[in-house]
């Protein structure tokens, strides 16, 4: 469980200037559209993005599969400064210079689960918010098979995180996000919740559109 | 179809001060986090969110019933500057002041599509990109009632928009989506991709996980 002694509160927004940020930068693009008339656009882009990847980003859709209980998966909360909120999401972490995709999933999962997982699938690279940034990462799909008698094994955090971890069966994904949204200050990602709406559609729909 | 008369291409690309930005704009957070530790974080915000609303946006989720065709889904494909990329996405858009995201969805959809639609369900907000950016949205299912020889119609596209529409079938959208990340400066929305994941997964998994 995360040291959670007061609830975090923001203290002061102020401008920024792209040439003194460390992580986000904001850039004004000039491109020729396909009539060939001269237009601008206004991006976010993260000054991280290792070269040798190419892509932000993982998160891990993941499946906990355990003897005597349903397969589920584990999530993460953690308050999130851009949404002064907590968010329900995926594990997920930015890629390091030399990693690839399957390399980062398995690392980030260890350090904000605790759980050693092996690689399922690893999907295309996706545009997480194509309007406003440039921003882009990988699904991968990971399952951890536990035993008998095991509990939730220690996070490895890095400084400054808070995360706690739930544990949701599978199959009812969707309603506990739905439940989830509910609660004061507390937002799903829109990557996950979209994930749990596919499945429930798919189970909920397919009689009536043939799926 | 869009007038595509060439490949679009950036020709600049400059820092953006955020006081000189319309759309977008950088700000640096001051918090102080769970421990009581004073802290800072790097977040994109648009400059455009309705006060009303409190929500930047909504995506249609759209299904197409014809009366001779299998339930279908229609994308949209644009050049998308962020990315230097042609995006695969459901329609979507911002919502502006004093509207409903059902407003939103049905006059989105009427603009980006040309087709009248009927709103089926409305999500809880959700975090676009959290560690990123504030930005946030709905997913708005919509269903579209074809009559047996219904075309697609017009669009009502704004000056500068060229939006491609694909129709593709709902039991084929997740592996059309994969043939769509091979192609050449493509890359498909990760919302939507996780949507299709879902459903596959769902499909797919159902026996082996007991969904």
């Amino acid at each position: 469980m995360s040291l959670k002694i007061q609830e975090p509160i923001i203290t002061s927004v102020t401008e920024l200037s792209p040439t003194d940020s460390k992580w986000v930068t904001l850039k004004k693009l000039t491109y020729i559209d396909q009539t060939g008339k001269e237009r601008t656009w206004e991006v976010a882009m993260r000054k991280t993005r290792a070269a040798s990847a190419g892509v932000d980003a993982v998160a891990m859709g993941n499946v906990l599969l355990h003897p005597a209980r349903p397969p589920a998966t584990l999530l993460v909360i953690q308050y999130r400064p851009p949404l002064d909120a907590y968010t329900v999401e995926w594990p997920a972490g930015l890629i390091d210079e030399g990693e690839t995709p399957e390399q980062a999933a398995v690392r980030e999962f260890r350090e904000e689960t605790g759980y050693e997982c092996e690689v399922v699938s690893v999907s295309p690279v996706q545009a997480a918010d194509p309007g406003l940034s440039n921003a882009n990462m990988q699904l991968v799909m990971v399952e951890v098979k536990l035993g008998e008698k095991d509990e939730l094994p220690e996070q490895r955090l890095e400084d400054g995180e808070h995360i706690t971890r739930v544990v949701v069966p599978l199959a009812e994904l969707y309603d506990r996000l739905v439940e989830y949204s509910k609660q004061d200050r507390t937002i799903v990602a829109a990557k996950l919740f979209h994930f749990a709406a596919g499945m429930h559609f798919a189970k909920t729909q397919a009689a009536k559109y043939g799926l």
